[in-house]
């Protein structure tokens, strides 16, 4: 009773990837979870209502799960259930078994956020992102506490969107000219190129996390904007870091990239760490330290398109395994359904004219705003206009450089302050 | 049918209180809405289902709010409907009409955290506090932004814990002898003397607040012991700012105190501020701009009770419709049950000798563990021992020093770290 599905070449959503998510249509505005394969999302309710995972065990209807507004209960299933429920997806569109009825092509559907997100953190975690921005926003060094822990701040849940979702230019207070305190419309938005991952099994309060078992804890990963506003982040961030400059909106790519999914892109983390970490944030097996996630900037501006940077998320200092062992280590719990955001993720790779093309945010490739780039049509920008588009892409490629999975977009416009 | 409550001389749920909470009790271990008066929880399902609130019109069914597992859907109610209920209750108990099956002694409940909390915020805007800890903490000096914004960082949701509950000495990692970075438990806890305050009406993603309605979005107050470990703090805390150090428990008093019930103490607040606030953050009448709410820190050891502090909330500098305004002016949104602390609490006066004695937390009274504070009976402390309990209590008195209404305690003692 099946259908065949057509994956187009260059699809995101290959047979290798069987992300999840959370859409609504027209004709079911209900929020309720799906995956993607090809040009379709696959309704997970109605597939599972079909009894394709009949021969799977579950103490509560998988049914019920799947008609659940976010993926936190599908989420705090056992890892090796949801491998089994994948695996099911992945035969069935391989034997054409999928109904019609499951598959709703991914142009008529509404992306929702894919979690009930309780808490969100974002890390500051590459080296090459600290070593550009320490010198503008901090002092002349990096903070020696960088290089014996995961450095990482409590972030703003509520400003968390799915894309494509504009982004408002925030109000703030700043310094004007350098000096004056003012209360306006920011003057130096950007954006900056993060991961971030999903917690599945959640810590309790009063527990921690054995590193060896960090993975079990990450439900998998989407692309993250940052969107970040430098005036009011560089004035309001003594002592207590940044608020409001990262508070005005956080974009995500709405797809749930599993860790199934990525197990194929494990590798070697970039950098050898130096000190070596704590016997607790130590990785035990080196090849499998990281994950290879290929990730692109693309800025569009009046028609144009302009990549803004290249980068990978194994150039990483700190792994998203350390840091997110290192955020348990206090006992203060994690929930399913937390995000942890990677923090900017930028490389040391230069261009052949010789400028460093692996920069994940404007603040570091204007050396904060003081250096205008140039982009391929020659105009310059410092900071972001109004009207800009940012796309955000991440993907997996085998050594043969094959398309692996992709992640789908993560695209914001930003919007005109408000007038007051 | 109803019958006649005795109030206690000294209760902190007077008639003038009506606090709102989640209890759950041996007999029906659900977690629902009461309020306290005097030595009783009052089962506010259950007295909803008498019909006492027949004569109010509710869009959705009271009892059902009622017997939810938090306050959220109450609190989402309007103000009016929230005060007519609170003076409905208010009037039956004046006129014994409360029902016996409705009490339960405050001795047989078990308090839950009352509101599900989406995200919490922890201010520093006490003028006293930051002066006496910048010159240990962040330099010589008062960081410029301090004086044109309510300081402010996101904190850890998952952490908070409802009032009566122990806290775990953590582990981290800080400079040891002052150098060399270390793995351990923590060697300096503290306590932190705050209140919290609740988000009733939310202030959605996108839209800002308006001052002169600030307080229509506070549902109402609590205690908060902001837990601290400071040698985490200080060295985790450049430039991201505080995460572990203030992330391994935060202590809520359970019964939360609405904004009718302090209607009485608003104040104005004890500082000008110099600078004058943007006009954003102008409270349009300072007579009624902050509340006077007496706070005492005790810590308990060894069988004895020492008064470590007292202070009032009216001293912030900034005041809570301040912080709550500004919290909402980057448009990134407010939710029902998101909690904003409001920092600690210090004052400038002086004991007999000399001693200044509203400090709000060990940091400031031993200028950063430098110097030991005596204790009534000749001992010294720095910093907290397992097996100290902290009590913080707050109350409200009217011009002539009768009791208005107390908040009941907020209470933890700190265990030892585990052991590895």
């Amino acid at each position: 009773m099946g259908v065949e599905i057509y994956i187009p070449s260059g699809s995101p959503f290959t047979i290798r990837n069987i992300p999840f998510g959370v859409i609504s249509t027209k004709a079911n505005p209900t929020p309720r979870c799906a995956t993607a394969i090809g040009g379709y999302a696959i309704d997970l309710g109605v597939y599972s209502s079909k009894g394709h995972l009949n021969k799977l065990s579950f103490d509560t209807s998988i049914t019920e799960i799947f008609n659940e507004p976010t993926l936190n209960a599908f989420a705090e299933l056992t890892h090796s259930v949801r491998r089994d429920v994948r695996n099911t997806i992945i035969q069935d569109v391989v034997d054409s078994q999928i109904e019609e009825e499951c598959l709703i092509p991914l142009d008529q559907v509404t992306m929702h956020l894919p979690m009930h997100i309780g808490g969100y953190s974002d890390f500051y975690c590459s080296l090459e992102h600290c070593q550009n921005c320490s010198p503008m926003a901090v002092g002349a060094t990096i903070p020696k506490n960088w290089f014996y822990t995961p450095s990482v701040y409590n972030s703003r849940v509520s400003s968390i969107i799915p894309s494509p979702h504009p982004v408002r230019r925030p109000w703030g207070v700043y310094l004007k000219d350098g000096d004056t305190p003012t209360y306006g419309a920011s003057q130096e938005v950007d954006y900056e190129l993060e991961m971030g991952y999903f917690v599945s099994k959640p810590v309790k309060f009063g527990s921690e996390l054995n590193i060896a078992e960090a993975d079990e804890h990450i439900f998998g990963f989407v692309l993250l904007n940052d969107w970040s506003s430098r005036d009011i982040q560089v004035f309001e961030m003594k002592p207590l870091g940044p608020f409001h400059g990262k508070g005005f909106g956080t974009s995500i790519s709405t797809w749930v990239v599993t860790m199934d999914a990525l197990a194929s892109s494990r590798c070697a983390p970039k950098t050898i760490q130096d000190p070596p970490p704590f016997p607790h944030l130590k990785w035990p097996t080196i090849e499998d330290g990281a994950i290879s996630i290929n990730l692109r900037i693309t800025l569009a501006r009046n028609s144009q398109s302009f990549t803004m940077g290249t980068s990978n998320l194994r150039y990483l200092y700190w792994t998203p395994f350390q840091q997110i062992t290192h955020h348990a280590s206090a006992m203060g719990g994690l929930n399913t359904g937390d995000l942890l955001g990677t923090g900017t993720i930028s490389g040391d790779a230069v261009d052949d004219k010789g400028n460093k093309k692996e920069l994940g945010c404007l603040y570091e490739a204007t050396q904060g705003g003081t250096k205008a780039v140039t982009l391929a049509d020659g105009s310059q920008l410092k900071y972001l206009r109004d009207e800009d588009e940012i796309i955000l892409e991440a993907w997996c490629e085998d050594a043969d450089g094959t398309l692996i999975l992709g992640f789908g977009e993560c695209r914001g416009k930003l919007l005109a302050a408000v007038t007051k």
